[in-house]
């Protein structure tokens, strides 16, 4: 039911751009352009009363010239004329409006708060409904959409579905996604929420089949329990992922006049990840770095795990990070550290478990038989293995990038690597290239890569108290 | 008093290699190699008893055969030959020595453990000073001393002084820190500490003038109550970030098999930090965020910032992370807010403070004028901007670079930039790249970069705190 009522938003069959423009630098010309660009199937309508054409396309001067039904509207005209804007799509019986245009309740003015009350009541009476006013909307690479300013969003699919407050995270979050391999399924920017909201769009995603995770940015939340259930629903058959903004003192006012949102305060939202089974983080690295998990090993449930790294701090720190998330490396017996020694150097390593071969330059011809040796262990579930990529080695090894894939899939066990940044400066940009290769080739086979083993970490203990609190909700169900 | 005892460590007129030989492979002919492509003004003496010449330079067989006196010997013989090594050096009256050789207390073994007490024995009876086993030794750029495995490390001097438990991580640091324009006083990896520990190098780096602050990597400390004091007495006169290794219980296992020491409880470390004003720090990332934000703005003591950037998230993520550390950002009154808006959009963005200018395209002529306004603020003692490279910004503008340093001179207040990671695969590294020109261009201005907001809110916090501690203390001793 919920999948039928959105088909307007994420699979338009028509969409008129109100302000469409000649002049790029405007929303309604940028957001044009870049529909015309992709390769959208349906049809597209310029409306805009003070423009003859826009690059020879027909220009209408109202939606309701436009000779054909219209499923989506996108408004970008100036403040003060969206309510008129809206207006005239309720007559046209358009069925959804995204609104670009800012200016609103977030600004705390009596007026632009009165113009959103307005239009979210014309939305109602004709059952319309709206996304925004002042955001980015909606990006659906299935059909083509795209939010702003991303004309060069990926078109292919992927698993993640992100709701969020805010337009600037949403278009940070898909050009670092990028690079990373990870694409969307539907992710929609919904700014001030005057119609449709949080709860909605989660709704919406619970039930699409092409969204495997969810991450939502959060200023604030309209309804707090419609919201808990939601989330409490949607966690049991896939991660939700949340980043609320503005938990402190001094982030709540800034909420506000960011969304006009209530923020709530930290206890509250401490208990509702306690109940809910979110997964909360904060900032697009943490964000990234979980998505990035869920996509490639959702189902993580290790706690018995080994770390190989190339210098003795490393296991260190892979043991502190790891331990706080109930994570535990177990002592190898005498003849696996035995057989592993037997190709490294008389001293300087360790090999009880972590395993430190004692230098960073891993040669594929001993990496391969040692991580071939821990996969076997009856003590190992999951591998990290901390890869460092240096002036010593300043070009892609394919021969090396096989060892991690290979021993993964003759195992069957998880390998996850940590690949820190580089020791460069703007002049070995190649070393920072040679890193970035290794990145996408250790992704495009499926082993999720973590810049750091403190970020390895946690990424990894998050997925793994996810996966336990499901089983544990499941237990319960029983 | 203690600089005198050091100066044999730290500028050596002799250095005799022992192991020194012409597989570059092995330690000891990296290191006989190292040192003599760098520009060290004292005499180079290989030892071995089985090579007759190093790539044409004389070898002798025992280090008593060398025709001068020694102050530094490098030992990097097998683990089994060290201690007559030791003895031999100390039958030469060599005043120091360092042992890069592992295998002693940190694999468990009796025999490993009896050797380096040995080896501590021969040094205590005739007043010859110990580094290591188990260690990369010393990097000391004034001296053109290198340590392991670095050749190329910097010969520039700076105002870090380091001292580590694990090689590995010292020599990780210089080498990250190269791309940063950070350089070195001294370093020192010192593992297994069987006579010189954490206590002696941190009372020559508090005594060491061009030593501006001191980082720590400490697995396990001999002396606890020394080590408190030596602390105590170098906060007040330099920061000391220390990274203790092993707080967790696994990781305190980790730590017995790196380098043979006790871990010491989370407690009892907490109770360390808050007496001696230390600053904790954990990975390297954190270590380096530190050392840029205290190599430029060590008496950062701002508690009234301005946060601008370009999409909502950032600002409402700026005041999250800034307000744990008691940092505000005060609300700009009316003329300000105006003054600001002239330069923007007619929406999209917010003047509040912080300061939402809308877009991630910064153009000099809008952000100069905005960022003149906001530093004249009377409200406003120190600023941080979030500036993001994309593709929609291919190249490094100089006019654009130049506005932050420019404003900062004129204001006389401090700038810091969030430079956040950029959004492409290796296919579109020029991002990267551009980034990293603007990034040694704010550090090369003196304005500290880090990588994300949150990353500059914990840095700048942690730097503040730290200034907060001396105060107090002065205080009461006033």
């Amino acid at each position: 039911m919920i999948l039928e009522e959105f088909q307007p938003i994420f699979h338009p069959r028509s969409i008129a751009v109100i302000g469409a423009s000649n002049d790029p630098t405007k929303y309604g010309g940028r957001y044009f352009y870049a529909m015309r660009e992709r390769s959208y199937q349906g049809k597209l309508y310029a409306v805009n009363p003070n423009a003859a054409d826009i690059d020879g396309e027909k220009v209408y001067a109202r939606v309701q010239d436009v000779p054909d039904d219209i499923d989506f509207a996108i408004v970008a005209v100036a403040a003060p004329l969206v309510v008129k804007a809206v207006a005239d799509c309720a007559e046209k019986h358009v069925r959804a409006v995204q609104i670009l245009t800012a200016g609103f309740s977030e600004t705390g003015s009596a007026e632009g708060t009165e113009w959103e009350r307005q239009m979210a009541r014309i939305a109602r009476q004709n059952g319309m409904r709206i996304i925004g006013p002042n955001c980015f909307g909606v990006y659906s690479p299935e059909s083509a959409l795209t939010l702003l300013p991303g004309p060069d969003f990926p078109s292919e699919i992927g698993p993640i579905g992100v709701i969020s407050q805010s337009g600037g995270f949403t278009s940070f979050l898909i050009r670092k996604a990028m690079g990373l391999g990870i694409r969307f399924s539907k992710v929609i920017s919904y700014g001030n929420a005057c119609d449709l909201n949080e709860v909605d769009f989660l709704s919406y995603l619970e039930a699409d089949d092409r969204t495997k995770a969810v991450v939502a940015y959060v200023e604030g939340v309209r309804d707090g329990k419609r919201f808990l259930d939601a989330v409490k629903r949607t966690s049991l058959k896939k991660p939700v992922c949340i980043w609320k903004g503005g938990l402190s003192g001094l982030g709540s006012r800034a909420v506000a006049s960011h969304t006009a949102s209530l923020g709530g305060s930290k206890q509250i939202w401490d208990g509702f990840f306690r109940q809910t089974g979110a997964i909360p983080a904060v900032g697009v690295e943490e964000v990234l770095d979980l998505i990035v998990g869920f996509t490639h090993i959702p189902n993580f449930c290790s706690k018995r795990l080994s770390v190989v790294g190339g210098g003795g701090a490393i296991t260190v720190a892979a043991a502190d990070a790891l331990d706080p998330y109930g994570i535990s490396m177990l002592e190898f017996p005498p003849e696996t550290q035995q057989s592993i020694r037997r190709y490294l150097a008389p001293s300087g390593n360790s090999v009880r478990n972590p395993v430190d071969v004692g230098t960073p330059v891993f040669l594929p011809f001993t990496l391969k038989p040692i991580l071939e040796i821990i996969a076997r262990s009856e003590l190992v579930d999951a591998v990290i293995v901390e890869h460092w990529v240096t002036n010593f080695m300043p070009s892609f090894v394919q021969d090396l990038a096989d060892v991690i894939p290979s021993v993964r899939d003759a195992s069957g066990k998880p390998f996850v690597v940590s690949l820190p940044g580089p020791c460069s400066s703007s002049d070995t940009i190649d070393i920072e290239e040679t890193r970035w290769k290794y990145r996408e080739w250790y992704l495009s086979q499926g082993v999720p890569v973590f810049e750091t083993i403190q970020r390895s970490a946690k990424a990894l203990g998050k997925i793994l108290q996810y996966n336990e609190f499901v089983q544990r909700r499941k237990d319960q169900q029983a």
